[in-house]
């Protein structure tokens, strides 16, 4: 039974006031693809954003960082472009020049300066971008900018992904109703931090650019910072949260507000959403992993753990082969690098079924069992460390012979 | 072109003056399959080893560690036994009763005590070592016990290996000659620390004890902890050296000795060929990669950037396609960890094809050039950080479709 994949229902997608999409054919890497989407927002909404740690940063990540730097002196960012087929990233100072020629041109045609634009790629890494190809159809997205468009949007920004990645939420803030809908890309290279894949989230609700950053923070730690697929951090990872504000109501200034905290648990609630579909769709996958480690003395070291169980290969080919090979997993915890754990106190389970404890095999375990929870498609792997009160949740998915395929015929 | 692997030729593998080996067939996990392996020292020996840092280590690395620790009081180590099959690992103190009783019996044949016995084992994690089986057998490997059963022993410690691994060489010290012989088996959960492997290596020339430790761990960091199949450290990982100054000459007290760089650099050389044999042989392996990291800070950070590069599942599948994406070897080195890396500085070359520099693509670089590189089965990778004058180098292979059927079919 293979991982459920679904689209999202179009008509389950709300506008978010203030915000509208367009899409366009650029022909970047195939001819007749949508590969360029483009977003207008309201004046005065207020954008955030996370990025890629990578060193090698692609040429927009460095432009949106300036811009959002910039957003006071600028006016506030008032419109995204992102394009698919090539990340524009290991380009040097051309991949910069050509980034900024694209925000040029679509600034010139909204009236807009350069600096109101942030750019996103996403694609093969050290080609030149084909910069032109997109100005060409800007006038196309321009014609095409309407709010109901988050479903084409989400399709246009796909790569390697089968389906596109979508959600939508409506929070109600002091008895007034908001939305908050949202949009992601993965579906290799994801590994934090940060989230190894473009996300694009809006809300009419009114918040301070320092509210919103807190908001961001908080969710995308909760979300896209807690996936896995292939443990390899892109050089273009992106979030972006934006405000429009278009809805009229007083300003969350900061989490004083009484409506912060159901603003950020909306919104934390969507990215998670959106970043379990990344690992459902991770490339090849087959199964969905939640691993939660329990019992640590603090977040990082179960997140330490997770992590060490979710990117190794061999437990991810365990679960592709539906293997209850289950020492691959204590092997993982023991290499993880908490070098004074106390490996009698651990204890595993595999969906509700104790598989280890005391240092080995749970003397009650029956392989039958183990094997009836890995033939599932979704699969709850418990980790208990004894040392403490700490939690931490991971996603990830299998390792099948599709990653190879995929990841090894991925230019041609 | 696959990668070429091909078993020693036995008659190159050089017996080794107070080593005598012994094989027989316990049927741990096939019938009929020789998988366990004696082998007998003479009195006098020193022996030493490293042993995975894996916090899950096995019941027979424990007792490894014990009778290493007590070697003065017992009389020293005079023999080792091994099992393939079975990696009493994830056993708890049950694992280490059925340890012990296997060292007892080979004592109780061989009139010594448990404690000059060392005991190793490799196979599936969290099952039961069927102990009852070995012993069984330990008077078949007695009575097999001769100093020229080096190849034989090579291939009774086999896994998932495709050919043994073992090389040996003459190294004259002072006028006089010594032999080095050693055997190794991977070929999966490969990535130090430590090797995660099993290698014995066995010399005839005296040496003390503290000599001998200093030779190894020099050797081991130099070879088997500059690998990487997978990224998985196991669970058994041990390395062991073993100097029987079965022919006479002056003890080597310690590195004052002129004999002791001749010595360490013969060793150190065999565990780099037996490293790398079984890096050829990594599971499913067709490529064999040597990734150079010069212009480093210090060797730390080269070997950080290295095993990055050395351990991306999208590195290691582009290879496995023959496709120049060498955009990800530079997304693997941005996300490596070294955070105050300047992109702009870093040289990448593919065999002698210079590909990136000044933070893109260099300007001369053809594709055509870098498929060509990539079409070979062995490949140089060297990257320059222009931050330094440290160098490391860390050897892997690719990553193709029959990792993922051996590791998803391992148990069946």
């Amino acid at each position: 039974m293979p991982v459920h994949l679904a689209p999202p229902d179009p008509a389950s997608l709300l506008p978010v006031p203030g915000v509208e999409l367009g899409i366009a054919s650029a022909g970047i890497k195939k001819p007749g693809r949508k590969d360029v989407l483009v977003m207008r927002l309201a004046p005065d909404s207020e954008v955030v954003g996370v990025f890629t740690q990578n060193r090698f940063c692609a040429a927009p990540v460095t432009l949106c960082k300036e811009h959002l730097h910039d957003h006071d002196a600028s006016g506030g960012i008032r419109a995204l472009v992102v394009n698919t087929g090539n990340a524009n990233a290991g380009t040097g100072e051309d991949g910069l020049r050509r980034a900024r020629e694209t925000c040029a041109s679509l600034a010139g045609q909204l009236g807009l300066s350069a600096r109101q634009i942030l750019p996103f790629s996403t694609g093969v890494i050290l080609e030149p971008l084909p910069h032109d190809k997109i100005v060409a159809v800007l006038p196309d997205a321009i014609a095409d900018l309407k709010p109901a468009n988050w479903a084409e949007a989400a399709q246009a920004i796909m790569t390697t992904d089968i389906v596109a990645k979508a959600a939508s939420r409506k929070v109600a803030l002091d008895g007034r109703e908001f939305v908050v809908t949202g949009i992601a890309k993965g579906s290799g290279m994801i590994h934090p931090n940060m989230a190894t894949m473009l996300g694009f989230v809006a809300t009419d609700a009114p918040v301070s650019c320092e509210a919103l950053e807190a908001i961001l923070r908080h969710a995308v730690n909760k979300s896209f910072n807690c996936i896995t697929v292939d443990g390899d951090t892109s050089t273009n990872d992106s979030c972006i949260l934006i405000a429009t504000g278009a809805t009229a109501a007083p300003v969350i200034m900061d989490d004083g507000d009484p409506r912060f905290n159901s603003l950020r648990d909306a919104i934390t609630e969507l990215m998670i959403q959106l970043a379990q579909a990344i690992v459902r769709d991770g490339e090849g996958a087959t199964k969905f992993m939640e691993i939660r480690v329990e019992g640590g003395r603090d977040e990082a070291e179960c997140k330490q753990i997770g992590y060490a169980i979710a990117k190794s290969p061999l437990v991810k080919t365990a679960f592709f082969a539906s293997d209850p090979n289950l020492g691959r997993i204590l092997a993982a915890v023991g290499y993880a690098g908490v070098t004074d754990l106390d490996v009698d106190r651990i204890k595993l389970w595999l969906g509700n079924v104790l598989v280890a404890e005391n240092g080995g095999r749970s003397p009650g375990y029956q392989e039958a069992e183990g094997a009836r929870v890995m033939a599932e498609a979704e699969i709850n792997v418990r980790v208990h460390l004894g040392r403490g009160d700490a939690v931490a949740t991971v996603w990830t998915c299998d390792f099948s012979y599709d990653y190879v395929k995929i990841n090894a015929e991925y230019r041609t």
